[in-house]
């Protein structure tokens, strides 16, 4: 008899966790669709040539391709939405806000924490032509909502804009900025010294002096925003300045608590894709998870396929880590399997009948409700309320059929209501 | 430049039909859900060895492999089932009612209406070692619930049994009753005639005439049972009978109305895979689309990876085709393509701060509301809200601002009402 398995590096989940997954899906989608986003659901499978069109090497390497049939498994959701915002271009309305939610591929190196199947759930406002900085703030007012609702504890969302970055390194006459930003983007993981010692390979001290400083720029957002206007002036640098206030007083009017949004200055996003304002979010309480949601803002979408210019700013949440992350750390809640409120329990089977009619009952009403109708010993008939996390149940004998009068069970604490049906029907509709 | 296409044979939708879509996957999902299924989410790539284990080569070349990495594309969720439950046996509570809803692939020949990335939507009950008949009457009761909450008009649930089949071939001395199963099944689509000349090829006239005389039964429930009651005496027959009998109760005790679930002895779903209770759905005023929900009873779900045995019922539907087929229909409403209730409009750019302010009043009282914000011609901004279906606009001037007395447009109507920010917020709710 074979052995059954899963390839390795694919997560799969028990029924129990399946459902708290599923929720942070819903509060995701739902706070996405609040916002007004567009819902899409593209292929996961894209031809090579799309996918693989701006390829380096390093990406071919991790993907999925398909034998014989052709085509590739997508790695991430904005490849596939550059393709379909250029296919689509003339039905779409701009500004576009779409969200999508859905598995990508990515042949990683093996191990814990890294899945090779895991969900994105992303959104991105792309303007026709232009799109105003007031998306900038959107995106982070999302992010609160969001997190809000989730209930995974105290969080902070971090900002930065490129364009202070690129003006403040061109100002100081960095001349290789990339690799400063991708050394930067390490801080949290490597720690100041490591940091130090790989700008010593580019740079000269005093020019790592400055760097620091201004990396060690704190306080409020006001605050951080008036240390940078003492900077040496540069244009690009007073752009960002510019945006990143904008930015600031916006998040105000989304009303946003001011504690909410930070400025942090290392924060870089290695991609060179990003050019504005780039977002990271942190849970207070581990803060070594490292962001479970980032993203930023990119001056064209899809130059590959369109002549439009199609300037956008997004964020990505890595659902499926972020799940196995908020499980390694004991955050989440795995009391049930299923959602149904209440198990009716037919003391034998002469009694299915007058449970199953009872069931009708309470179903009309509203109440989520199964009837336990497997032959076996009373008590494995509540092991498996027990086992599913159903919070009630309901004994249905001789007597309670003859006088209409039903022992309600409370799951948890073991005590028992007797209630006429329709005072079990209130009492469950308030439950 | 690059012209951006996907594969052929996937389907890719605009976001007013995407909303719609989600909108029947909801109803689906949450329906599962109200009856106590639990949900799972297998990865869509397996190992070759657990998909094909049953290959008999007409599946293997429909297969999406992995070039090197290996592993293969699912094309049902059945033998994933399979797989899961044999892998968890030690840790599921049965009976397991579960749920999944997920993309499948088959790389089917190129055509209209078959796709070969397509949404399954199954949902089994599987016990252990045996499961109670009243299992195949909670199936219609479900999708009686399903179809009637998706409102896409009349529909009937036609239902069958194997070993009435079986029985009743074997008792008028039918050999290949297997051969015959599948003629019969394909009688909508080539028509009486059609299945007489193929049953040619292996049966008598006068086996012929019977086997139509049977499946020519009709009448209610009752009237077809008491009909299969006055055939000739055999076990399964017998046994077929009972079972439907049972079930035809049942149906009434999940305040199922009569006509809503009919027998027809045509059905045998071609499967060998299938041992009693059958199901196929039909829309009343569409019959021509075929069976949009259809499964049955089955012996044995994992034989090949586990020694319990373990019995179950389930259905599935392809929410991709019925999706198409309803769209071709013309029975689908795609009016809008986000949730936004109102869309604020900003005379100009400096009343964007206003606006902004607007909005957050009106979501924290819980409607769903965005903010046009990028500057543009006033009727753009205008029709930006009409394109996307958004049923309400609040235009916002000087004048609005100053005396806090906003006009809120009904986009459908054109209608205006000039109302306080509250009374504004009590109109929202209730709209």
């Amino acid at each position: 008899m074979q052995k059954p398995s899963i390839m390795p590096g694919f997560m799969e989940l028990k029924p129990s966790e399946q459902l708290e997954f599923n929720r942070i899906v819903d509060v995701i989608r739902t706070t996405y669709e609040d916002f007004g986003f567009q819902p899409i659901d593209t292929p996961i499978i894209e031809k090579t040539e799309v996918l693989l069109a701006k390829e380096n090497g390093e990406t071919s390497k991790q993907v999925y391709k398909i034998e014989d049939k052709g085509g590739v498994m997508r790695f991430d959701l904005t490849v596939p939405l550059a393709r379909y915002v250029a296919m689509n271009v003339n039905e779409l309305t701009f500004p576009f806000k779409r969200y999508q939610i859905g598995k990508v591929y990515r042949a990683e190196r093996n191990q814990a924490g890294r899945f090779r199947e895991f969900y994105q759930a992303d959104i991105d406002i792309i303007g026709d032509g232009s799109l105003g900085i007031v998306n900038d703030a959107e995106i982070p007012a999302i992010i609160y909502s969001l997190f809000t609702k989730l209930g995974i504890g105290a969080f902070v969302i971090r900002i930065n804009n490129r364009k202070i970055l690129r003006g403040f390194f061109d100002s100081i006459g960095v001349e290789d900025s990339a690799e400063v930003l991708r050394t930067l983007d390490k801080f949290d993981k490597i720690g100041l010294e490591a940091v130090k010692e790989e700008l010593r390979q580019t740079l000269n001290d005093a020019t790592i002096e400055k760097i620091l400083a201004f990396i060690n720029i704190k306080g409020t957002k006001a605050e951080i925003i008036a240390q940078l206007g003492k900077l040496e002036e540069n244009e690009l640098l007073k752009q960002g300045i510019e945006e990143i206030s904008l930015v600031s007083k916006y998040l105000g009017l989304f009303n946003i608590p001011e504690a909410a949004v930070e400025i942090d200055l290392k924060i870089a996003r290695g991609l060179d894709y990003y050019t504005g304002t780039v977002y990271e979010t942190f849970l207070l309480d581990y803060e070594n998870l490292g962001s479970i949601c980032s993203g930023g803002r990119y001056e064209d979408l899809a130059s590959l396929y369109c002549k439009k210019n199609l300037p956008g700013v997004g964020i990505s949440i890595g659902v499926t880590r972020l799940f196995y992350l908020l499980r390694e750390a004991g955050i989440l809640n795995f009391g049930r399997s299923c959602l149904t409120e209440v198990l009716i329990v037919p003391m034998d089977t002469q009694l299915l009948d007058a449970s199953l009619a009872l069931a009708g009952t309470l179903r009309s009403a509203g109440i989520r409700v199964e009837v336990y109708s497997e032959e076996c010993k009373f008590k494995k008939k509540l092991d498996y309320g027990n086992k599913l996390g159903i919070p009630y149940a309901v004994i249905v004998g001789e007597d309670e059929v003859a006088t209409g009068i039903y022992p309600l069970k409370n799951m948890t604490t073991g005590e028992q209501e007797k209630l006429s049906v329709s005072d079990m029907t209130n009492r469950l509709i308030i439950a």
